[in-house]
């Protein structure tokens, strides 16, 4: 039986509706190339879910991994081991806190979050937190309660005593602007009104993605980070940086935090932390509250804890992120990923904005530039403009990730710029395709 | 500053206070054994965390793992993928299903548990769920919830809908008796009853560890997990297996289903599945059910679904299983197993009840045969001497997962029988020292 068959029947996909979903059948990488089993080539313009930011086969991580799989590939968590240490210790370098932190690892992103809204209640003794809607934190129940769109809905009734809040979103203001300070100003306005209802007292934490991710790379307006903090300290609330997709590099700096200048208590990471070649996630939290869990137990635990293949391959990133230069590297291509994105609204009427910073951006897709209607509706299924898009993306040898009417492009941090320019070439035939039809 | 130095200074082991713990630091393993940076070696007598089924080094999961990395470590789980369409199909073929199965792929055993929680819910449109009391399901919000011991409290309040109910325990009989069939049909009717309090048609499943694991490896008697069957058949309620442990070898078998011949809708599993090379997890689901999600999209997504390098290992471990015929290898020990580990009740008096099956066992420790007051109290910190034991273990270079007064005895499958005795013999050596001290 052929393999495409093969996955239909037994493997289930995230999201869709199995019946009507394909998708070519990858079975190599190569810098910022996938490879199927005919050869053909797709650029990963998305690096995967925003994830392998070393693009594909770096050959000090396969080095790496293959090194440490003969050495150790697993101990139990409750064990030490060097490369846990290591990478403890370096992860903490790399974080925004003068006094250090400390870090608990787990297997992915979702866990990640699902840990930090323990350590926070367990912190503070508060039982409610706060998200932002439009957000995705993940999609184990408690990290799904945090989420602010429709992949929250499913895990419904999720655990008691999340609060949803608007955060800026200045191409659609949920604040009744088109003026970037106002829309910071209002949004906190927003924000201590939500408080206020909900007794600042009993709030343990804000969990906020310091840039949006899947939901649309929305870069908030200048003064709303900064406005968040000065909130939280003003109640003593904890503030959770969701650094999931921000993390090591996409935004140009080891962490988002670094590049605002907006220091939060606890971090969650994973996917650029090993450039996904093994799964590992984590949440840091800043010495001064780590040491709460030196008296009292922590709440938590995974088999996978600091898995030893995992932190291997998260020291060999770190080695790469480092003597690369790659953090460097984004933030001088960030006005040629912009220029060159900023071409496609020029030429094509689907794209209402391009968004972005450092080598993370979102094409915002619209029926009409004036009336902004999305080109395929928030929370349903994808339309059929949207779906005959994907396929030409597909058929122009480019892979996308995609959400409702936002496509992300989000490629590996080691992509030549010629790459780069070949990727936005194939995505504008793409759109001019789709357009060509829809006249 | 020295790796044990940077360890507690920068990461944080789960469920301990940070404060106090200590433990060798383990930088290299083979086969049975781990070794710390002096050369000093420890026997795995737990497998890490009931995990390591193929023991550490094993050559041909570290060639695949190698090859894997070099060739596409990450793809998107939206795409197709050689290696996880085989291993979907692999483990279909494993699962006791006639009609075969679909896998959704996880990176841990928690995620899957969350995630068949969600299944069970969409597929029934029913709201509530039961688990058992003294189960382990994982620690995010709604596997904790699941949870049936003090590894959920941290986690509360958790997600609503789930009830608990009480499991046989035939050393402790929750249902006062000695009789273990009388305790099966006992435990029978409380089920039946507690079904009845909460209407059967708003359950959707029940989940439950056909072999209880790490509180306590407790074996039901016969007859239960078929009562529990019938029960669901007769309310429309499915059955979910949590063979994260149990799976692949530990009980002389694929799955503790095929042992038992009691067949579940829906199988969880991790660990073994890669002898935890790599972390990887996922739900099985019978045919008949999967189908659903043909129309209906599914209800969850992890970026880590199907990592290519994780199924790459999962292929290997199944392929290495087969070759080396371990699951009969561990029905053909499994006498001698008993044995050994029996004699440790003729000497020591702290040694309450030895049980299991497969390479599978809990040594109860009890203060007392008479009161069987446990060495160390349930849902509390270690007490001194269970602490006493632990450090005796490790000086006699043991590593064994311990919980509250059980030690879990779950060695790597492929240990030799002699590597078994020597493991008896310093277990014993640790268990005398501890009853010296008490003396």
């Amino acid at each position: 039986m052929d393999l495409k068959t093969l996955h239909k029947r037994h493997v289930l996909t995230p999201w869709v509706a199995q019946g009507g979903h394909e998708a070519p059948v990858v079975v190599r990488g190569e810098g910022v190339w996938l490879y199927d089993r005919e050869g053909r080539r797709y650029l990963d313009l998305s690096a995967g879910l925003v994830a392998v930011n070393l693009g594909h086969a770096h050959p000090k991580l396969v080095r790496a991994i293959a090194e440490q799989a003969a050495r150790l590939a697993y101990a139990a968590p409750g064990l030490f081991h060097d490369g846990r240490a290591l990478l403890g210790k370096a992860l903490s370098d790399l974080a925004p806190w003068p006094e250090g932190g400390r870090v608990f690892f787990t297997p992915s992103g979702t866990e990640a979050n699902e840990d930090a809204l323990k350590f926070v209640r367990h912190l503070t003794g508060r039982p409610k937190v706060l998200a932002a809607y439009r957000s995705f934190h993940g999609a184990t129940h408690a990290s799904a309660s945090l989420t602010g769109e429709n992949r929250r809905w499913p895990a419904e009734p999720g655990v008691p005593g999340v609060v949803h809040f608007f955060a800026p979103y200045p191409y659609r203001s949920p604040f009744f602007t088109e003026d970037p300070k106002e829309e910071a100003w209002r949004a906190l306005e927003h924000l201590e009104r939500v408080l206020l209802h909900e007794d600042p007292q009993r709030v343990a934490a804000i969990f906020l993605e310091p840039v949006v991710g899947s939901n649309g790379v929305i870069v908030y307006p200048e003064g709303y980070l900064e406005g968040v903090r000065a909130l939280c300290d003003r109640h003593g609330i904890l503030l959770v940086f969701d650094e999931v997709m921000t993390g090591f590099g996409r935004v140009g700096a080891a962490f988002a935090a670094e590049r605002f200048r907006v220091v939060p208590d606890l971090i969650t990471f994973a996917k650029g932390v090993t450039s996904a070649y093994v799964p590992l996630g984590g949440v840091l939290v800043r010495e001064g509250l780590a040491r709460f869990f030196d008296e009292h137990p922590l709440p938590t635990g995974h088999t996978y804890s600091g898995h030893p293949l995992a932190v291997a391959a998260g020291l060999a990133a770190l080695e790469a992120y480092r003597e690369e230069g790659i953090f460097a590297r984004v933030r001088s291509l960030e006005g040629f990923f912009r220029e060159a994105l900023a071409s496609l609204v020029a030429q094509h009427p689907l794209v209402g904005e391009v968004r972005g910073l450092g080598a993370f951006y979102a094409l915002e897709l619209v029926k009409d530039r004036k009336s902004k209607e999305p080109l395929s509706p928030w929370h349903a299924p994808p339309s059929p403009p949207m779906r005959a898009l994907l396929r030409a993306l597909l058929g122009e040898g480019v892979y996308l990730m995609a959400k409702h009417n936002v496509l992300l492009v989000a490629p590996p941090l080691t992509i030549r710029e010629e790459e780069f320019l070949e990727g936005v070439e194939r995505l504008s035939r793409a759109l001019w395709q789709v357009e060509v039809e829809a006249l």
